[in-house]
């Protein structure tokens, strides 16, 4: 339900949030196949360390806790209360938590406004917001952070630690984000699961992202904003400091229904231009599909904002220049030649290539490159002056020393990185590429297995700077 | 060099560049870092049977094989000569090539028309079209066949065998290719470098694809085209029996450079239109991405054409169905409700799901569906006559039971795959999903980790069904 800017006291208590001392787990159920059970057992397996009280009037014991009839009955007071009891239980819960003066409200049950209950939520929501007990949700998947080893909800793991914070709508969304933080070293600071969001906002938890330590980056991923208001508001507080990234959807003719349909957003009467006109204000940068969304927020969390449009591409492939010249073009920001970028570069650059090579940009290094000719490029590209950033991309011929050049990119890198310019890399290929972008997104650089996704994330990293330009 | 059509002493020689009986590897090396040596290493230890003749007029023997003076000294017929000598000497090489009666030249070698040499390479193409001696590259990375365990070039591995045969101009991004071959189960039946394609054009690869009964769909990635019209035709001769993709790179203003540095590709007075009506002509399918490229060619490999805009989309998870939602209708091809398409199926398919869930389309049969849930929905969505394609999608809840799920779609698909529906599946995750996308591209379905993917890919299968339907 709408608010007109990020309230103090929600984000105060956020912290309750995402770390709590207590948790009340009310619908705790014995069935391991219930989210009541998943919630208690995901909490103890991540290593939670605060209290777990279990809520079930009609069992003793819940995963070896024991358990509770009421949160009225647990001795102790209770930080977080986690719902996941039918509909029309709810409210009566959110009374005893009042009562029981819970400093914040965690609903994953569904079946609310999604399904034509708007009344029931919105009853929900002006009651929490009278007693100012912050309520998160409902029909949401969860919340957590690997910092805090902190995994409340139906989540089957941690992602592993790292500079993004995921504010997300959809909770099949947010775990495969979880999935691949594993699969890919996408690393994560904390995560959230909004819902509904029919209290807590968006923008809320972006304040709360704004001074979490871990936190680089913040992708929200949007079904629909009821406050955009407090959206730009809780951005143009942020983005100075941490970028905001932004993947909308629902803006499709049927989307507007299914956006409905999944967590009563509204999308009726908005329409793409709308929200590019929120993000333009808010300070956002809007991305188009999943993939995207992942790969730009990687990028902003590891890498600093672009500076100026002189990325030079380094490359053993031909052909993996090509798809990524075309495509910095396609998305509004061409390469420039190198020795317009820089002359002497262009010349000196020369020394580490064979005579089919080429020193236009993308340097075409070529398939016989070594890691003396890849340290050699790189060592001259990032050290020039007129150079805003560098992308380098490895493809896996069958002479080229796939490690070695990771090692050296890595050592680049790091003898470079206080001059404070973007680095990205591509690895195109199988195994060993695969490897090659485990261990780079380890050492803190964005590593991609296309050439079109260490673009997108090239220019997400410009479309930062330029952003910090216009804020002055 | 232009031709007009695909020539028939061309395509009916092309069997002894994939599956020669006899090879002489002029310039074979005994360091282990060349090319002269890779080619002989990677045809031996991928299980190449016929004869492999190693030339270099300063070595006995070249990985345990005996070396010959020149080609002329080999005491038995040749059929094809790959060439990795210094440009200079190629000339001599393929005299001596004719004067051998050797059915097909590949040439390895670098540095001809893509530094300048343009007059040296275009000599070469005339001298072997005078002697009707097919010659293939120069500046080519090689080729091979899984089916034939043929590898023959600096390739480090085969890829797996399957339906996409993959014709090149980048050296790299075929190597990329099949190193994804082997973690993406992406299954090809040959690959083949053209490099600058100085004499043997994609043209003739194609038609050669169409007799080759382990292809069911080609792949080219084009740098630029000399032949559009033998291209085209090549194409209008293949297209109404298998499909073909067409990657084209090169029209950025810098990629014009680029692409001519690296293959010697011609772009200057081409545009994006001109390339759209050259594929148009030929009813080739045109991809924008690497990844793209990738995808729509799995797709178009392993299913029927989609013969109506009937696509139904079931999902656990309302998140991944608004991604694919949003994009089917940004691509073109926006789905319709299931109770247009069928309203019977719109009420079928409610007893599949929760309360919550939702039977718009995507059909949300939601984050708790368990594999019977799928089964029903699968079931009911693949048999009802209105719908032409079925794309089903799983994200791994806590409760979610991915590899239950997986085997119930592959049931599924093999009991109706009768009907030539297309069916195309989306696991979004981590690395269970990377598994599920692996079993299920090893029965025949077409699988990807985002939304967005297994879109394009079912977006592919109609264009396709569309080509078809102008041909008649």
């Amino acid at each position: 339900m709408k608010i007109d800017a990020p309230r103090e006291y929600v984000v105060d208590n956020l912290k309750y949030a995402l770390n709590p001392s207590s948790i009340a787990v009310v619908g705790a159920s014995r069935y391991d196949a219930k989210v009541g059970y998943k919630v208690i057992e995901g909490l103890s397996r991540c290593g939670y360390k605060g209290k777990i009280y279990p809520v079930n009037p009609r069992a003793d014991k819940v995963h070896g806790l024991p358990a509770y009839k009421t949160l009225l009955d647990i001795p102790e007071p209770v930080d977080l209360v986690f719902v996941a009891v039918p509909a029309f239980l709810v409210k009566m819960v959110l009374e005893q938590a009042v009562a029981k003066k819970a400093k914040m409200a965690v609903i994953a049950t569904s079946a609310f406004k999604e399904i034509g209950r708007g009344e029931l939520q919105d009853s929900l929501t002006n009651y929490c917001r009278k007693h100012k007990l912050p309520l998160i949700g409902p029909n949401l998947v969860g919340m957590g952070s690997p910092y805090l080893n902190f995994n409340c909800g139906f989540i089957p793991y941690l992602p592993i630690p790292g500079p993004v914070a995921m504010i997300s709508q959809s909770g099949a969304n947010l775990l495969a984000a979880l999935g691949t933080s594993k699969t890919q070293n996408f690393g994560m600071s904390f995560f959230i699961g909004l819902g509904n969001k029919a209290d807590v906002d968006f923008a809320e938890f972006i304040v709360y992202g704004k001074n979490d330590p871990y936190t680089k980056c913040i992708a929200t991923y949007i079904e629909g904003l009821d406050s955009p208001e407090a959206y730009i508001k809780a951005c143009r507080e942020t983005v100075p400091e941490k970028p905001v990234v932004a993947l909308k959807v629902g803006g499709s003719k049927i989307g507007v229904k299914a956006a409905f349909a999944h967590t009563a957003s509204e999308n009726v009467g908005t329409d793409d231009a709308y929200y590019d006109d929120i993000f333009e204000k808010a300070g956002a940068i809007r991305v188009t599909t999943w993939q995207e969304f992942l790969d730009v927020a990687l990028a902003l969390g590891q890498q600093p904002p672009l500076k100026g449009d002189n990325v030079v591409m380094i490359t053993n492939g031909g052909g993996s220049g090509l798809l990524a010249c075309d495509h910095f073009e396609r998305i509004g920001m061409p390469l420039r030649e190198l020795k317009d970028i820089s002359f002497m570069l262009s010349l000196k650059i020369r020394a580490y290539m064979p005579m089919f090579g080429s020193p236009l940009n993308p340097v075409d290094i070529s398939g016989t490159a070594s890691p003396v000719q890849y340290k050699g490029a790189l060592h001259q590209a990032m050290r020039d002056s007129s150079v805003d950033g560098v992308l380098c991309s490895i493809c896996p011929t069958a002479v080229t020393n796939v490690p070695a050049v990771v090692d050296i990119a890595i050592e680049m890198y790091e003898t470079y990185k206080y001059l404070g310019k973007p680095f990205i890399m591509e690895c195109q290929g199988g195994a060993e590429c695969h490897e090659a972008i485990m261990k780079l997104r380890a050492h803190g650089i964005p590593a991609y297995p296309t050439a079109e996704q260490s673009v997108n994330a090239m220019v997400g990293l410009r479309k930062y700077g330029k952003i910090l330009e216009k804020l002055g």
